[in-house]
Formats: structure tokens, C-alpha cells, sequence
């Protein structure tokens, strides 16, 4: 026989001896059928979220405070490679009203702003930010020995600062900190890391503002040792209960060389609470591109994801 | 304090919030115990089935249709060696009453129809299909980039067809289908599965009768471009309540060549529901058998199988 | 939508039905950030405890007897590496009034009483037997193809003895055995390895009695063909509700060498039933140990365990 688990209903309902006891099995199922120009159709994992699962778990410490941890590890579902290890994060963490702390292998302060801001759902596979900035191939995004801290909001303000032991690797430090704003319609985050490992300086600023009719979507990113400028402008536009069509348009520019330039068109259809069906076009300056790996000269996908 | 995943019938219990929600972890546990001719008694993990364990999950869509994702990674059980990543399958997957649809890493339409009707409980090293056809060491079971469709059920009978993406790797794909029917005492099913991989074409089919007193089986393959026909017969004999002896007898030959022959006797005993301890004997006729890795010239075998 | 395991006290109030069906997702999560001599600082996975995450479960077969598997994996909280495999056990198993039967990859016997009677928790990074004795860093402590077997307990007396199959393998056959006693304030246990692997025969006695003010702490160690013999001392007095401090002596030495020696003292708070925070300092007679790989000079420790 199968065995199921159960959602967090029922562990309420169930009193307190449960509160203490919980894991939680959880990921990402997501891949999208794709044509790229001059290439086969490919089916590829993640198109618009990297297909993960992992584990995690709270404990209620008493006064507020919370003990956790999380594993997660990336999967390829189109043929089954998965990891290696837990390499998209594991931590432990302290958590109460001072905000939260974390301890391991952890997504930068610097990388938890990036994608909030971006068109097309900020896809791997066809948001113009993802494919454009030249920082989104660079950047290191889950430093090992890191250390965390997140504050709690205040007043729709928050910000939170990551870095991580050198353990005697010499220039191995990824120090970042975001500070973000969300309040009614407007969301505005700054971010920045001095990474270490890339021998780089990202700065990158990120706004948005829902009319209602439309959200709005401005990005800015800087990689200061190469003087590299990058920005983005795009929206997100509810055209049916279910329905989201997006469009946005993203540059890349070192100083003195040719800007690199793409944009994307998308749409996402709920077909439930946890499955959301895609389809989008991208295309790109094509010359400019080229040398990027990953990147298209022009692309059109569908796809599907799921989330658990 | 331990967690402990609960039963479907209790997420059913929880009312319409819970169906929403679902994910299982479920797996195999299968170990033998055997000794070849002249070859050291050694412990296997897998000897009816693979040692494996998944995760997989399904949500209601509404309107009969429903989302659905599996992942599954083979472990060995006697050394616990796993993987490489998830290599059994990865995959989405959506159903309703059109059938069901797959994407990923998926078993071939060709595959799901071995074992159905093999004697010895379709046992990985005691069945004399698994260790005489030379067609089961050979084809390729889950190609990467698959899609896969099997029908509804329409009045016992019912179909599926697999291929796959070979994005740009000449020689890669791998399309199957299978037709089969089910219906009172009789099982019929025929597969056929052109495999680029291993530049072969293989047909097979097999049929099963339940007498009652035995269930009698009969499976027929042929692998054309090496010009091989193989068969075999058997029967299940269910001789207690919880004990069913199964005998068979299998031949493999390639035109001009030897036949290789080989036949077995396996008993298997129900502790539960989940839970089977069975033994069994293999013996080959020697000579032709040698060359193929994995085969014993005979073999005598104990083990024990649990599913969760 | 997250799904959660619930406790076993849900699966018990749940009726006959569940309890053929459980599986169980458990853990531990356990960090340390540590200073030694003479290095930069560090954040290192499993200071008490190896960090890990594993799936279990049994089934009730009736008249007693239950049938189970386990699969666990090591994990390095701080840089997300994990395995190879199910690294650290998986096995089948056989379990009633006889005893318990483990079929696979399975701590051995003399592994089980090692760390019951060592000072400073057992912590990897801060007990001084962990860090002292020559035997913890050789001898092997799970084999593969392994049989185990443990008696139940006789008015406190209980043995356990393990061994593996050399499956054609010359030198790999690792057999061992414990006894042991347990009854109001004592403890002792006695194990011996013949270890073909690191072609050594190892014994371990330990014993501890509790004084109610302070735990006393005792283990004696003999490496036969190397002559090494060792031994330590210690005690964990209870100085709080939920604060135990312990202290330890730990020396080894080979006949006619130097004597390696070290002390630790510790203090562990209990968070929760789950989570526990933990600080120690550690300091060896240099010259003797630096020779030892991961032996620091000197270490100060402060880390957090969480058990899911």
C-alpha cells in the first residue's frame, strides 16, 4: 500500500503533540518542449523553475523561536540526473522575531532579489533577464560555509546580508545584502554582492508597480569590474482570471562594446493551484548572443510545471 | 520524534482540502541470498525486483484531469550504491479520459509488457525470460527525452506508445508500442520496439491463462536485424492460500546458431501484503550461456521482498 | 501546497488499517563552527552527530514478527555533498521475539557500543575518543553484503554479532560481536572486530554509572597487531534541567611508542526534545597528534543539533 502525506490541515487540527514533528517533502516538477533557431526541438527540465525536491522541517523552540533545516537538490527530468548532493541548498536555521538566521549552503542575499522583477515569470528558458544579463551566467548564487540573516519587515521595509568563510581558500568570500521595500502596489529591492570567486561587484536594482490592469517591471544591474550595464523593462498583464501574458525586453552593454539586446513574450494559464501550463517566444540580436552559452538567437517553448 | 507517512484512506478521510495535496514515497526492498556453480555465495540486492525507492505525487485538475510527477532512483541494498541521479525514470505526467500522457525518462511501451506473462515471478535472477533472452540484456528500457502515451481501457483492451527527442545525437531514438487484453482468465499482449540505441528491432509477444488450478504462461520474442527467436512457457501454481509455485522453461537461438535453454523453479510465500519470502532454482545448459555477464550455469536462491 | 508527515500518535489513533503502512522520513541536521590551533575558523557538518537523512519502515507480518528496510545517507550540511549512495546503511529486516535479523550494508556489532561511554557527547569534532584513539579512524564500520543479528534483552543482558560475505573478495571479511548490560544506574558493554579489511582485530570495553550528580564514564581499547592500547575517562554531570556539562581524558599509544593524549570538556543545552545547542574545547599534546589527519592541536566548538 502507498502511503500519502497529509497537508498542514490536518496537523493543526491534530493538537499539540504534532506541532513539534514535522518534515516536509516538497519540489518542483517543470519541462518545456522548445525549438531554438538553427537547432532540434529539445525537451528540456526547468523551464521556467529549476525541478528540484527536498526536505525541510520547523521546530517550535518556545517564545517564538524555531529551529529548522532544509536539503534540496536539482533534478534533471528529462533524464533523471539529479544533484550532485543537495546542491541547490542545505541549512540549518534559528528563526523568532529578530528575524531569521541560516547556517550552510545558502542562496545569496544578493541572489534572492533577482528574478522578482524580470518578465516573462522570470523563466530559466525565456525570460529576456535570464537570458540577457550577463551577471545571470556568472554570479555565484549558493556559496558553501555561508552564513545568513534575513530581518523581519517593518513597515513593508527588510533587508537581509549573507556571506561566507574562506576555511583558508584564499578569495572564496561571497559577501552580499539586499534591502527591499513591498507595500500596496510597489515593490523596489536593492542588492549587491562582492563576490570573491567571479572577481566581481553586482549591483543590481529592481522595481515593480501594479496598475491593476498591468504590473509594471523596471530592472538595473551593474557588474562593476567588467562595466558591465544592464536593464530590463517589461509587464505582467492579467488577461483572464487564469491567464497571465507577459512581455519584456532586456539589454546587456560593457563600456566601449555592443550592446546585447533580447525580448520575450509569454503566457501562463492555472490549471490549478500548483500546475501552471506556459508557452513563449523569445529572440535575440542574434551576433551578440552567440558567444553566450545557453542563449538563443530566437526561441519559442511550451511547457508545464508543476509544483509539490 | 519519528514521522510517519499515513494511508490514503486517511487523506480521503480529511475531506476535499487534503486531495489537493499529495505526495507519496513509496519503494521496493528486495534482497537474495543465492549461490551460483562454481561462484562464492553472495547477498543481491533485487533478486524478484529492483531495490529502488521514488517520490511521486499527483493533483486534481478538475474536469476528470489530473497532473502528476514521478521520480525514481534503483539502490542496491547490499552495498548501497544508488543512482547515477534518478535513473529508473523522471517524469510529468497529465490523465483524464484520454489516457495519460508522459514526459521525461520513461520505461519504453515495449517494456511494460515484459514480465507479465515470465515464470519465476518475473525474477531478476531467477526467471528464466530475465536470464536467457538475449533481448533483455540488450534493449534500451528508458531512453532520456521520452514522450509516452497509453490509452484508456476500452473493453480490456488497451495500448501505448513511447519515443523520444534525439535532439540532435544521431541514433538515438527509441519508439515503441505495446496493444494488449485483458479480460476473465485470459491475458494477451504484444509489444514492438524499433531501438536506435542498440540498432535493433525487437518483437514481442506473450499471452497467460488462468486455469484455476494453474496459471499457465507463454511469451514469443524475436530480435530481427541479429535474426534471434527466443520463447518460453511456464506456470503458476498457487498450491496454498499464501504460496504459489511457479515452474518455466525459456530458449533462446540465433539462426545457424545454439540454442541457449535454460528453466527454473521458484516458490513464493506471502508474509502479508507487502512482505513475499521466495527460493528458487536455475539451471542453464552451460556452454552457450557462459558468454553472456550475469547468467549462472545454475543457481540456487532465498530471498525476501517488501514494498512500501 | 506543503505537505507534512504526521506522528506516529496520529498513525495509532488512525486504526488497524494504517498500521500495515508506514514509512518514516527522519534525520539530523547538526552544524559546528570551530576555531583550532593554528587554522582559520570553519563551519563544519556533524559536530555531535553526522548530519544525515534516511527512510525507514516496518511492517507488522502478525504472531509477532515484523518486517522492515532503512536506507540513510550522509550528508555535509555546510557544502551540500552527500552520499555516495545510501553510504551509511540500508538493509532488510526480520524482527520478533527471536531478536532482529538486518540483511545489507549495517553497522557491525562492535561499532554499536563504541561512543555509549565516551565523554563530551560523542561529538565528532570534540570527544576525546573520537579524536584520541587510533581504532575510531580505522577500523570499518559498516561492510557491505553484511548479516546482523541482535538478541533481545535478558533481564538487561543483550549481545548483538555481525559479519559479511567475501563474495570472491579475499581480505573482506569484517566480523564482530557485543555484549552488554544494562540495569538501573550501570552500563557495560564489551565488542571485539576481526576486521580482514584493515587486517586488524580490535576490542572495545565501556562502561558508565550513574551517580545521579554526575554520570562516571569509562572505555578501554586494544588494537591487537599494532599493540596499541587506549583508554579514557570522564563524566557528564547534569548541572541544569536542560544543561549537561561533561568532561574527558582520552590517551593512546602503541607499545614502545609516545603516548598521544587529549582532554575535552563540553556543555550541551537542550532546546527542545529535537534541538540542541552545544560548545566545547578540546586540547591534545600536539607533537603526538598532528600526525593524525583531522586531530587538531587544540579546537573551540560551538554548534546546534537538530533531529527530525
Amino acid at each position: 500500500m502507498k502511503k500519502t502525506l497529509i497537508a498542514l490541515a490536518v496537523l493543526a487540527a491534530s493538537g499539540a503533540a504534532m506541532a513539534q514533528s514535522s518534515v516536509t517533502l516538497y519540489g518542483v516538477a517543470d519541462m518545456v518542449l522548445h525549438k531554438d533557431k538553427n537547432a532540434s526541438t529539445k525537451l528540456t527540465s526547468g523551464g521556467v523553475s529549476t525541478s528540484r525536491w527536498g526536505i525541510k522541517g520547523e521546530e517550535d523552540l518556545g517564545g517564538g523561536l524555531k529551529a529548522g533545516f532544509l536539503y534540496e537538490q536539482a533534478i534533471a527530468l528529462d533524464n533523471g540526473a539529479a544533484g550532485p548532493g543537495f546542491d541547490r541548498q542545505t541549512y540549518l536555521s534559528l528563526s523568532g522575531g529578530f528575524g531569521e538566521i541560516k547556517l550552510g549552503k545558502i542562496w545569496t542575499a544578493y541572489d534572492d532579489i533577482g528574478g522578482a522583477t524580470d518578465a516573462a515569470f522570470n523563466a530559466n528558458v525565456l525570460g529576456p533577464v535570464a537570458l540577457i544579463f550577463q551577471s545571470q551566467y556568472e554570479y555565484t548564487a549558493n556559496p558553501k560555509n555561508g552564513f545568513y540573516y534575513a530581518s523581519p519587515s517593518f513597515g513593508g521595509f527588510s533587508g537581509a546580508f549573507s556571506t561566507n568563510l574562506r576555511e583558508g581558500v584564499a578569495n572564496s568570500r561571497v559577501s552580499a545584502f539586499h534591502v527591499k521595500y513591498e507595500g500596496g502596489p510597489l515593490f523596489v529591492a536593492l542588492g549587491y554582492q562582492d563576490d570573491e570567486l567571479t572577481n566581481e561587484k553586482y549591483t543590481r536594482l529592481g522595481a515593480s508597480y501594479d496598475l491593476g490592469v498591468a504590473k509594471l517591471l523596471g530592472t538595473y544591474g551593474r557588474a562593476k569590474n567588467a562595466d558591465v550595464d544592464e536593464w530590463s523593462i517589461g509587464a505582467d498583464v492579467p488577461v483572464a482570471p487564469n491567464l497571465v501574458v507577459s512581455v519584456g525586453y532586456a539589454q546587456s552593454k560593457q563600456d566601449g562594446g555592443k550592446a546585447e539586446r533580447g525580448w520575450s513574450v509569454a503566457a501562463a494559464y492555472a490549471l490549478s493551484k500548483r500546475t501552471t501550463a506556459y508557452a513563449g517566444f523569445f529572440d535575440a540580436n542574434a551576433a551578440a548572443v552567440n558567444g553566450r552559452a545557453g542563449a538563443p538567437d530566437s526561441r519559442f517553448g511550451v511547457g508545464l510545471k508543476h509544483t509539490f
